[in-house]
């Protein structure tokens, strides 16, 4: 191994001295943001273009110094911190957050990986679009890691996931070339789709350091609908129900068990609780409609009154106002932080056949009440995708580290042993980081393995690249 | 190598002797369907299962024999049809037919690779769902092939091309490895995106045996208009207009130049044609509403209004009836066919981004004419998508076949060059298969052809499958 000294030398020559970090201080580059994981960092370099990410690459690669690519690092699987060795490169792309620019005839923004999701977003609402991608975080993740990541958020319903708004990627590949696939097309077949294999690969094939995304017209009215419900098979119908009368209209389809709801209230009594406590499941709908407001809110309410009818739904409220809707919106944004008011507890990012759902919360909720007397489930998530957090709090009065250190193992192995049962996965959105290795190995077929393992060796032959993150070892 | 009679007696072994044809008559797998090529197979082994596929893979394998896979033969770019070595064997997945099965709930169908296209339509319909992917070949192509070379066609502007349409595959590998990816998520983030590596990868990769596919829910009023325009450019502004104006409701917008709709007023003169006579461009569009017909006549009816009175329109007929609409498609759909009555002619199947349409035609255009004087355009598409059939027709009264032999290389060379600086793409739907090789060697970088080719040497490292294909030597 050659002395890190050249090689910090060499980096401050391509980056500037100013833009390589080293020492203390350097929490927010090498700790994730749930508190997880700290690891040690050799040095974080933030190139200033693309030319220089491609530089840190080769630089890099001839000393076989392993990188670990970060973006906004708000990551939930911890797959953009270094480890403890001191040995790896944090590859920051903060520093390339242009938006290179708006073609609104082909509905279509270029922009950096640096670049915030929300400053994406805004860029796109100037120019009277639409970037569909949404998620909590969007004030502070970056583009590039919302497409190395294949982000989901709550509009994937209609929009799709990151993946899907994709239409071109900038790489700088593991010998550090840089790769200009930022095409605007909708439809070219040329050869092997790099594009997808690049997005989701956490880092571990390539360095995404701009990307094409697709935009759309911004809906005419936005419609918000609460809706109480007797159970899950009732929320299936629902959906099936919306989508049939709204068809593409429908943007959003929230689901929230009534223990989520519960915390929300207990731990936040003041929010202005929508009608919740006599079912054991409610449902928060977003339509976007093309539509005047008139027929818009005609169509929605002939939708709630067919629900009705039909007994999939117990109670609805049409939110009044764009405040209301923020309102109902904002008791589903803070189930995440009302389960940590009460406590840790054992999560888990699952998606399901959207038709299995019923019978798997019915079986996995027996199996687990079994095991753990007094369990409480904090289920909640986006149903229209199939995508639910399927979270284990601890019964009351328990201690919840405890709780965690004794059965978190164990209840991973039930509900994902009957995630597989049901055809579902064990991470929607997630990822898989450092996190998930052990249910790669347990649940992905040996084949599927085999495959990504032939492509990561194939691509980064060296293994620089974000190493031991995706694949098990 | 090992005798042919080994592998013959194992292919017999495999899929019963009925299912190894040899010697003459074979013209449905051994030429291609435009009758561009004519190969001569060392056999057409017709497995009847994916564990059959399977061990015909396997044993090509092991005697390092190149499979050519094949669907329904009706590719545009020789990709499915033997070489003339007589060294190649077919594996014809026609045998693998079967839909395998509807989830409603979950808006899903499985079938294999072997199912026409229209038997996967007429599944999902008598479920009352709609599978939009729709092509003129759909009667006779299958499901595997779509997926393998990524089929576009009609509907892409609304539901996505077959790419964005599949959720999950299953594919033998180059060992004869079955990977069942047959998942009916809309989110799975477990590792890397192997599903849209095989998509597109017209075989080279491994074979498609079967796939889970998006359905949606059927629109409750179809409308249909015929708009004469003064130019691309406002079919480009139309387009933006009925975006806005109409939301996700716009299904298809395709343009037609004049000549085109000369020919098949010419060639086809029994044919009730709309107005086309007084603008040089016409388009065809086409709207899918969850609405009540007379809502969403309405929508349809205010934006041609708003349309003609922007000038964006000169005239627009909206289609009183299905059959009205009907004929107004086979106005469309017989371009292709009024073609070929006229003489052969260099066909281009390009994208551009939307935008850069106008710029291109023109720019294009006259130099083509300061080139071929007299030179005619057959230019028609889906302008939605900016995909353009951009085919060029020799001046009258020239012999086509001469045309071509003097001219296609010339032409190919002056559109695509046109096209790499408009930032479009040589192949929008059709794929590369052996006729593209040159335009892959000269449009794509250097960096992409390194990366696929690593991708291919390390998912087929024997080079069995479909050799000599969408990558130039």
């Amino acid at each position: 191994m050659t002395a890190p000294d050249d090689l910090l030398s060499a980096l401050r020559a391509i980056c500037g001295s100013a833009h390589v970090l080293q020492g203390d201080g350097l929490d927010a580059y090498e700790a994730d943001h749930r508190g997880r994981a700290r690891g040690h960092a050799l040095a974080v370099a933030l190139p200033g273009s693309v030319a220089e990410v491609a530089a840190v690459v080769k630089t890099c690669a001839r000393q076989r110094v392993a990188i670990v690519p970060q973006g906004g690092n708000t990551g939930l699987s911890v797959g953009s911190v270094p480890d403890a060795s001191g040995r790896q490169l944090v590859l920051s792309l903060k520093r390339l957050r242009a938006v290179r620019g708006i073609d609104a005839a082909n509905l279509t923004l270029t922009a950096e990986a640096g670049c915030l999701l929300q400053q994406a977003q805004e860029a796109a609402a100037a120019a009277a679009l639409l970037l569909p991608l949404s998620l909590a975080a969007e004030g502070s993740c970056t583009l590039g890691g919302n497409l190395a990541t294949n982000a989901g958020g709550t509009q994937v319903l209609r929009y799709g996931n990151a993946r899907d708004l994709c239409l071109g990627l900038e790489v700088v590949t593991a010998q550090g070339e840089i790769w200009n696939g930022l095409t605007g097309l909708r439809k070219d077949n040329t050869g092997y789709d790099l594009r997808d294999l690049f997005v989701g690969s956490e880092g571990t094939l390539g360095i995404i350091t701009a990307a094409t995304l697709k935009l759309f017209a911004q809906p005419a009215t936005q419609l918000t609908a609460w809706i109480a419900l007797p159970g899950l098979q009732a929320a299936v119908d629902l959906l099936a129900l919306a989508r049939a009368q709204l068809g593409a209209a429908l943007t959003g389809f929230e689901v929230m068990n009534q223990f989520s709801l519960h915390l929300v209230h207990t731990h936040w009594p003041a929010l202005r609780m929508p009608p919740w406590q006599q079912t054991p499941w409610c449902a928060l709908l977003q339509a976007g409609f093309a539509d005047s407001p008139q027929h818009a809110r005609a169509r929605f309410e002939a939708l709630l009154q067919t629900a009705l009818a039909q007994t999939c739904a117990q109670n609805a409220v049409l939110a009044e106002t764009g405040a209301q809707a923020a309102q109902f919106w904002r008791v589903r944004e803070n189930i995440p932080a009302a389960q940590r008011q009460e406590g840790l507890n054992i999560k888990h990012d699952i998606s399901l056949p959207t038709s299995a759902i019923p019978a798997f919360a019915a079986e996995t909720g027996a199996l687990l009440a079994r095991e753990i007397v007094g369990v409480r489930l904090v289920t909640f998530g986006h149903l229209g995708d199939g995508n639910l957090h399927y979270n284990v709090q601890a019964p009351e009065g328990l201690d919840t580290a405890e709780f965690l250190r004794a059965q978190e193992p164990r209840i991973n192995a039930l509900v994902y042993d009957a995630v597989a049962r049901f055809g579902g996965s064990f991470s929607a959105e997630h990822g898989i980081g450092s996190l998930k290795l052990g249910a790669m190995r347990r649940y992905k077929s040996p084949v599927a393995l085999q495959l990504m393992r032939a492509i990561k060796t194939a691509l980064d032959p060296q293994g620089i690249l974000n190493p031991g993150r995706v694949l098990p070892p």
